[in-house]
């Protein structure tokens, strides 16, 4: 199997999208056909809620799942559910899969290595019990923090690289806060997302492929184009996944230094202006579905001809 | 209610312990009475091995957990078992608490606002579903990390803070890789850890109790004396979390500066140190109930001979 970017650049040029739908469900505003679809099935209020957040992420993903080359859950927005949301993440992980659409799981995970192995291992891998191997969710990629260092990354990259899947490190977030501690100068030069920059670039250079992108991507909140120019210098073969296109964002412009390595140099993401769609004042339909597929199919475009 | 740094220092008092009994349950080194409890129960590989590790981590906290003040179960080894390993940590929390022990959640999450409203959500609170509310996993505290800024960690010490919770603030790990960034010099003086120590000590300030301990405290590696008590300095308030405690580990006089504003300014976990203390050549019981009793009594009089 290629590497994880060569089957970034794959994906983007067969689907001819950049667009990630973010999975970030809310149980108190699912679409009303989630509800309606668990309506009478049995369990408390966690499996209940499970179920419907399930069937919420497959309504979305087959509405608007066409237009986009990869789904990204939010870890947070399942395990808030407990097991049962645990058990949902990974029906959608299985359900974005069978529709030929990479996975990003997004649990910005971090750990020292032993503990950074098991998260591999529940991202990527498998886990050896006395009662049978255990496989893990199974995602194409997922979000790490990098503030633990190399060797926290390492797990990371060697369970993802085995098996032709990728990392995005978190190298300059959209927050307001990323000033706080990524924005630092350093007495060396350059400020702390600088240097995660450079760290992103070297772990990836050995898994870099003929498509010249690498498997380890980095998190670049698109908020000034002169920063993400710069830090695309620093990191020339990362696929950058961009988070925040939507209402709040602006043209699409400002992404433009993204897709220097190519149209897969850029994955940008966007879920409650597509999954609320129909909630917008502007919003040409009323039904859920309809909505999404719409405010994608403009957001699928709108990326596609910054690049083309 | 007490907020946390009251409860803490209550806790240490009555429990006369600043022992941590890390759960990190690897599922294919799990003591053989668990295995034999879940032996003839249904279900699948990953079912069965969530099962057995809840019944290991009952064990352990039944054998160590007198010793102890808090149990720190690490959300990765549940995580990789999926929605059975969540139940089972789910449990642990439970069984935990039952024995009075403080349940602090290792799962070092960070995100921006709303995805850490989500994660404060599955920690502390509940999440509202049309199915009714769905509690979270009511942990007493949790590790969380700091590199997405102040606002991805305002949610946290809100919902923390509204039920006498804490949180634990990365801030110097122990592993090499904190070189990497925690280390950094800063063009403005100091360090990043440094920096990080800074606004740990701005958000616990109002969270300080009548014992003088704030409610977010920091997870600093005891690796060096001098550095530790440079941390403390910047941190007068914080209860301190100090993980590699064990057979690894020194004598115990590093961790010194950590108690400066009382017995329990310093909180110090252990956990393989323990739950594998019969397979250590110098074990003075094979049985791995009795000799975890055993290291956890004698870690327990090291760290409270420290203090008095």
């Amino acid at each position: 199997m290629a590497g994880f970017g060569d089957r970034v650049a794959e994906h983007v040029d067969r689907r001819r999208s950049q667009l990630v739908l973010g999975l970030d469900p809310d149980p108190a505003r699912l679409w009303p056909r989630a509800i309606e679809l668990v309506a009478g099935s049995p369990g408390g209020p966690a499996e209940r809620a499970g179920r419907a957040v399930a069937a919420h992420c497959r309504l979305v993903i087959e509405a608007a799942g066409d237009r986009c080359v990869a789904v990204k859950p939010q870890f947070a927005c399942f395990e808030r559910l407990g097991a049962p949301g645990w058990a949902a993440l990974a029906e959608v992980v299985g359900d974005a899969a069978e529709r030929g659409l990479l996975v990003i799981g997004d649990g910005k995970r971090g750990d020292i290595d032993i503990s950074a192995r098991a998260y591999a291992q529940s991202l990527f891998g498998w886990v050896d019990t006395p009662f049978g191997p255990v496989p893990g969710l199974g995602v194409d990629a997922a979000t790490v923090n990098p503030l633990l260092g190399r060797d926290s990354l390492a797990p990371f990259v060697e369970a993802a690289r085995s098996r032709s899947a990728g990392l995005f490190v978190l190298a300059r977030t959209s927050n307001p806060g990323a000033a706080d501690i990524q924005d630092r100068a350093l007495a060396a030069g350059g400020t702390v997302s600088d240097a995660l920059a450079r760290m992103i670039d070297e772990l990836g250079l050995p898994g870099t492929g003929a498509r010249g992108l690498a498997d380890v991507g980095a998190v670049t909140g698109a908020t000034a184009p002169e920063r993400l120019e710069a830090l695309r210098e620093l990191m020339p073969r990362a696929v950058l996944l961009l988070p925040g296109i939507g209402p709040q964002g602006g043209t699409g412009l400002e992404l433009a230094p993204a897709f220097a390595p190519g149209p897969a140099g850029g994955l940008v993401s966007a879920s409650r202006a597509i999954v609320n769609a129909h909630l917008a004042e502007s919003a040409a339909s009323r039904d859920p579905a309809m909505a999404a597929a719409d405010e994608a199919a403009r957001l699928r475009e709108l990326l596609w001809g910054l690049y083309s």
